[in-house]
C-alpha cells in the first residue's frame, strides 16, 4: 500500500509499566531549565509568525539556546526581594534583513521572552527583577520556501536525525505529568502562595510509588512558618489525591524533603522560582519533547524547544513520533507499550524517513499480527501529513517540554 | 569677620553679554548623552534614598558612568518600529551589605532607570525597546557617616578638586535653557509629535541671535510629510515665541535644517531620540551642572550626574558655585557677569575651600566696593550651608545636567 | 558478604550489537556544543584545584552552564579572516570568599578557559577571535568539608539521580569515537588543514556501517578547490582504515556530504570550528559522559561536564557506572552486552546507593550464574572505591563528553 | 590676501601665566579614563587603516565610547593577583559592509585594543585580568569619499562646532605636562615597580608650585614596605628635579597623599592601575586634546579620542587651534598667551571656518600690530592644509588626550 518504510515487530521486554524499578521527573514551568525552553519556543514561534506576516513565509532561523544566569534573592516571609537580577540571554540565528526590508528580529524577541514570563512566572518583574539581553547572529541566510501562507511542501531532509516517542504513558508517568499541570494550573490559581517552579520526581519499585515535590512558595502570600507548613501539608495533600486518579497501587508523596525547620531553611522564594537564588538554567537539558525525563524509556538528546519547526528534522520527528505513538494507542486496542522510532535519510523528504519502527509490547493474549495492518495505517497517514506538525508548533498547540 | 578664604575681585574683561561672538547649547533631556546623565543622577538618588531608609546614612556609592548604545530602527509615518534595542549598561560602585544584610542595589537601580525613562523618554518600552544591564562593583568599603537621618556632619575634602557657576545667565543662555525646557514641557505635552531628543544650539554675533533647534519627531502622531512640514514650522514659530521673551535682539530660528525633503531624509524617529538610531551616549558628555554648555565660560570637566551627593566634591562645588553665583546676582543689583570658582583643600572641611574666589564685572556705576561685603556674605552662608547641596540632591531639587 | 544493594540479572533483550539498526554520534572537540562542555569541565577543575590549593578543600560551585554565540567569518583558500567573534560566556555559581579571604574564582575561571582553548582550538585567538566573558554567582555557601587535602569522606547523597554506563562498545560505537580520536590526534598533527570541528555520524544496518564524517578544513593550510578534494578524499581514506581496525562488517565512508562543489559551498573555516560562523552550543547538549551519544542506549539527561566533582551525584555516577562497565567486562568473560544503572538514595553516602543494577546479556554459553559473583565483587569495590572518581575527575583522568 | 574670516586681536586680561592661581591636572596612560580615550582612539585609527587598506578610503564610523568597569584585585608586597576582571565594552558605529564585501570591523576593534593595552599597561592579561567586549552598530551608512589614497578632499562641515587651543604652556602646565611623560616613560622603564596610572595634580598660587602626585605602584616589584616608602621616595625626588626644568619659582612636590601607614592603606596595585579595583572609567571625561585639564583655560566638551578624524569638525578644530597655537607662538616672537579658537559653518568647507579668532596677550613692549600679519599667516596656512590633520591622526602622530 504504502512506499513507505515502516516496520513495526513485536519485543520481548517488559513493558515499562511491568519493569520493577521506574524512574521519572519533570521539571515545573518555572524551573530555570524550563524557563529557557519556555522561552526559546515562545521566541520560535514569534518569529515563524513575524516571516509569515511580512513575507508570506518562514525564514531562516534558530533560537535554541537561551541561557539563564541565575539572581540573588532575600525571601521573607509577607515578602521580601529580590537582591540581584535574574539575566537571560537569548541567543540564535535569524534572518534579519528580508527583500531590503528590515525585519524587527530583536524586538520580537524580546517582546515574546516578556510576554511569556509574565504569563508563566508572573510574580517576575521584567526589567528589574530579570534582565533580558539578545545575542541573534545572522544565518546562513538560506531562505525557506517550503511553509509559507499559500502553499506548504515537505521539505527535505538535510541532517541524519531521529525522532523517539512512546505511549501509553504508565501510571508513574501520568501521575508526574499531571500532578505538575494541576499544581501549576487549578491549584497555583486558587492558592497564589505556590509558584511555579514545581519539581515532581516519581519512582516507583514494583507496585510502591514514591512521589518527590519540590515547591518554590512564594514569601508575599505567606505570613509565617505556620503558613508555609500548612502549604506544603496542603500541597501534599492535593498530589496524593491526584496521584490516585491514576493507580491503584500505594503511593507515597512527600514535598519539600530538603526543608529543615530547625535551622530555618525552607523553600521560600521571592518570585516563586529557584532561578532567583543561585539556579541557572538553559534549552534542552530539562524535560523531553513529552514533557517528562523517563531514563527507562530512550530519549533523544536534541532540544526541541526553541528550533525551527519548519525544517529542523530532529524537532519535527520528537514532536511526530509522540504523536503517531499516542494516536496509535488511542485508536487501536491491546497495546500495553509502544516505541515509535523516526529515523531521517539526508536528501529525501521528512514524510519518507529512511525507517519508520515501531516496537510493541502486546496485552495479554493480543498477537502483533491482529492489530499490524491499524498501526501501519495510523504511522503512514500520520507522516503523510508530517507539515501539520510544524502548523501545530506555531500555532501553540503542541508543547515541546 | 568670617574665616573663609573668599577672594571677590573686579575683572577687566568683557562680560560674556557683551562679547562679540558667544556660543550656547543645550542637549535637550532625550538626547543619548542627557539619557545617561538622567539615568545617572537618578539611580543615584535612589541608592541614597535606599541606604538613608535602611541604614540611616548614605553608604559608599559612586554611579556616574552609565553607557548607552545606540540601537536601530525604522521609523514610518503613522508609525515605525524598533529594530534592534537600545543598550544601556549602568556601571559603578555601590556598597551591597551592610551590618550582615544584603541591599538590593541592582535591583533599586534599574528600577530607578526603569521609572526616570518612563517619564522622561514615555514612547520607550522598557525591556524591549530598551534593554538596562547593570555592573555594579563592591567600593572600598568606606562607610560615610557623615550624612545620616539623626545628624549631618560636613565631610572633609579628600581630593584636590573645584568648581564653577555663573550668573546672571545672558540672553542666549537664556533663551537656549528655556526653549529646550519649554519644549519638553507645555508644548510636548500638547504636541505629542514632539519627542524629548531636542537639541538647541546658539550662537550670537554682536546683536544677531541664531537658535538653530533639532527636534526629533515621533511617528506614530504624523501621518505624512505634510504634517512634517507642519510640525517642523510650529516648532519654529513656537521657539521664535519663546526666544523674543528673553531678548530684544535680532532672533533667527532653523528647526532640522539637516532635512532635506528631496532625498527623504527627515528627522523622524520612532521613540522621540536619536538614541534609537545610531547614536551612543554616556554620562558627563554633555551639559554641565547648569544645564548648558558655555564655551566661553570656564567649565568643569568633572560629570557631576551620578556622583555621590555627600562626599564627591567636584558635584558639590559645582552644584554649589552655581547656586552662589545665581543667589548673589538675585540679591545683589549693579553686576553683569559674576564667575564664582570653589576650589577645596585636601583634609579641611568641604566648607572652608582652599579658596572660593568671585570674579565681578559690575555694571556701568557700580563699584566693587560697593557691594563686596553683600556677596561676600552670601558665598559665607551659602558655605555653612554646604551640607543643604547634599540633601536638595537627594531630595531631586538640583538638576545636574 | 556486601551490603550494598546490588542486582544483577540476566536479560533477554538482543545486544546493541546484534540489534538491526544502530545509530551512534560523537560531536568531536571542536564542535560548539563540545567547546561549551570542554570548558565548563576545565574551569570545573581550576576551581577544584585553587580550593585545594587555598583552603585545602573543595568549595562548593558549579560550572556547568557555558554558552557560546557564534561568531562570523569570512573564510578563504590560502587564509580567511574573523569578521566577529564567538562570545562565550561562563556560568554559574563559585564560592568567592572563604575565611575572608577573597579568591579570585573569575580570573581562575578565565585562564581555564583560555588554556583550555589554546590547547584545544589552537587556531582561535583568545580575546579577539574568541570573546570570553564570566558571570558566576555566589553559591548558596554550604562548605564541602568532604574532599580535602587531608581526609576524604563519601558525601551524603542529596538529590535523587541516576547514572547509567555500558559496556563493550559495539563495533559501531568504537569507530565513531575513535574516528574522531585519531582525526583529532595524530591525523590533525601531520596535516594541520584538518580542524578541530570533526562530526562523526555512525549508522548500521545489519552488517552495513555507514560513517558520516563532517570536517571542518582550516583555510589558511588549503590553497585551492584542488587541495580541497584531497584533504576530503586523504580524511575519507583515513577514516576507512580506522573503520577497519574495529569490525569485518562494510563499512562505507562519507565526508562532507554537504557539500557543492558547484556552487561553492564547502566546509571551510578561518578557525577550524563552526561556531565561527553560525552554530551557537551549550553545555551538556552533545555528547554523554562516555563520549558518545548512543540513542539505542538509556541515557541520563544529566550534564557531567561542569559539575562539581565531590557531591553532585550525577555527574558522579554517570561517570562511576561507565568506570564498572568497563572493568568488569575487561575482567570477566563472556559479557556480550551489560548496562550498570546506579541509583541514589538521598540521605544516604553514595557509595551505598539505593539500587546498583547491571542488566547482562550474555555471550552464547555462557550462564549469568558463572559470572554473577565476579560481577559482584567489582561493582562493590567500584562503589568502595567512589571518592576515586572525584579525584581522577579533578586530576583530569577522566573525561565527561 | 586671504578670504579666510581670522580675527586676530589683543586682549587685555592677564596671560594664565600671571593668574595669581592656576590649577592643571594630568590623568596619566594608565588612568581608567585615560585608558578609555586610548584604546577608543587606537581603535579609531586602527578602522581607518582597515578601511583604506580594504577599499581604498576611510568609510563612516566613530568610535568613541568605550566604557570601563572597574575590577576588583588583591595586591601583596611581592605579588598580589586580580580577583575579578576589568570588563571594557567597545561602543560605537562602523560600516560594516562595503560593496558586497564584509569588513572585519569587530575582530579589528579588538586587535586595536589588545595591542594598545599590551604596549601602555603591559601588566594587564588580556583576556583574563582584562575582558574587552564590543557593540558596534551599523553606522548611518553615509560613506565618505572624502578621504582616500588616490585624493583628498576637504569635507564639508555638517555642525556647528568649534574648537580651541593655547599656547605656549605656563610653567605648571609644562610641569604637569612632563611629569606624567617622563614617569610613563624613561622613569618607568628604569624602575618596573612603577605603574602607569600616574595621575599628576599641579596648583600655582602667584610663585608657589605645588605638583601632587599618586602613583599606582606595581606589587610584583616592591618586596616590603620600606621598598615602598623608597620608591615614594625616589618618584619625588625624581618629580622635583623634572619640575625644575621647567621653572625658577618654588616647587613642593607630594606622591601618593591619600597613603596612611599606620592602616595599611597604600597605593599597591597588581596591575598597575586603579582600574583593577574600583576605579570606572569612559572616554572623554580626562584630558582635553593637549593632554591636560586646564579650568584656566576655555576648554572644548568634546571628546576627541574614537571620534572619525575624516569629518568630525570638533576633533578636527580641537587639534588643529593646538597646532596652530603652537606653530604661531614657536614661529612668532614676543606673545606670552595665545588662544586659538576655531568655529565652524555648517555646509562650508572645513578650511573656510565661520571665523578663526586669536586672542594675543603680547609680551611687554610688543605690540600686536607687530606680529598680526605673521600670525595670520600662519593660520591661514594651516588652515589650507587642515586635512594634514587628518592624516597625522590616522598615523598616530597627533595625541589625543
Amino acid at each position: 500500500m504504502t512506499e513507505r518504510n515502516i516496520k513495526i515487530e513485536a519485543v520481548e521486554r517488559l513493558a515499562v509499566e511491568d519493569q520493577s524499578v521506574e524512574i521519572v521527573e519533570r521539571k515545573g514551568i518555572g524551573h530555570p531549565d524550563s524557563i529557557a525552553d519556555g522561552i526559546a519556543e515562545s521566541v520560535s514561534r514569534a518569529l515563524s509568525n513575524l516571516y509569515l506576516d511580512r513575507v508570506g513565509k518562514v525564514l531562516h532561523y534558530n533560537t535554541d539556546e537561551t541561557q539563564l544566569v541565575a539572581g540573588e534573592s532575600s525571601p521573607a516571609f509577607g515578602g521580601g526581594e529580590v537582591i540581584e537580577p535574574i539575566y537571560i540571554l537569548l541567543v540564535g540565528r535569524a534572518t534579519k534583513k528580508y527583500d531590503g526590508e528590515k525585519l524587527p528580529v530583536d524586538a520580537v524577541a524580546l517582546e515574546a521572552a516578556r510576554d511569556y514570563l509574565a504569563e508563566n512566572i508572573p510574580e517576575l518583574e521584567f526589567g528589574t527583577d530579570v534582565i533580558v539581553d539578545v545575542k541573534l547572529g545572522e544565518g546562513s541566510g538560506d531562505l525557506q520556501d517550503v511553509f509559507g501562507e499559500d502553499n506548504v511542501e515537505v521539505p527535505m531532509s538535510n541532517d541524519t536525525s531521529f525522532g523517539v516517542g512512546h505511549a501509553p504513558l504508565t501510571e508513574t508517568e501520568s501521575i508526574v505529568l499531571n500532578v505538575e499541570r494541576q499544581l501549576n494550573g487549578p491549584y497555583a490559581e486558587r492558592h497564589p502562595y505556590l509558584g511555579p517552579d514545581v519539581k515532581v520526581m516519581g519512582k516507583r519499585e514494583d507496585d510502591q510509588i514514591d512521589i518527590t515535590v519540590a515547591a518554590a512558595m512564594v514569601d508575599a502570600h505567606i505570613a509565617d512558618i505556620g503558613e508555609y507548613k500548612d502549604a506544603v501539608e496542603h500541597v501534599r495533600g492535593y498530589v496524593s489525591d491526584v496521584a490516585r486518579e491514576y493507580t491503584d497501587r500505594d503511593v507515597n508523596v512527600d514535598v519539600n524533603t530538603a526543608d529543615d525547620y530547625d535551622d530555618g531553611s525552607i523553600y521560600l522564594t521571592v518570585t516563586g522560582t529557584s532561578a532567583e537564588m543561585g539556579d541557572d538554567g538553559s534549552v534542552g537539558r530539562g524535560n523531553r519533547a513529552n514533557g517528562l525525563i523517563t531514563p527507562n524509556r530512550p530519549m533523544s538528546m536534541e532540544a526541541t524547544s526553541g528550533k525551527n519547526p519548519v525544517n529542523h528534522i530532529g524537532k519535527i520527528y520528537n514532536l511526530l513520533s509522540t504523536d503517531i505513538a499516542e494516536s496509535v494507542v488511542a485508536d487501536v486496542e491491546g497495546i500495553r507499550d509502544l516505541q515509535v522510532r523516526l529515523l531521517s535519510q539526508i536528501g529525501r523528504p521528512i514524510d519518507e524517513p529512511h525507517v519508520a519502527d515501531a516496537k510493541v509490547v502486546t496485552e495479554d493474549g493480543v498477537e502483533l499480527s491482529d492489530i499490524e495492518a491499524d498501526v501501519q495505517a495510523i504511522i503512514d497517514e500520520k507522516l503523510a501529513d508530517v507539515t501539520n506538525v510544524t502548523r501545530r508548533v506555531i500555532d501553540g498547540e503542541l508543547t515541546t517540554f
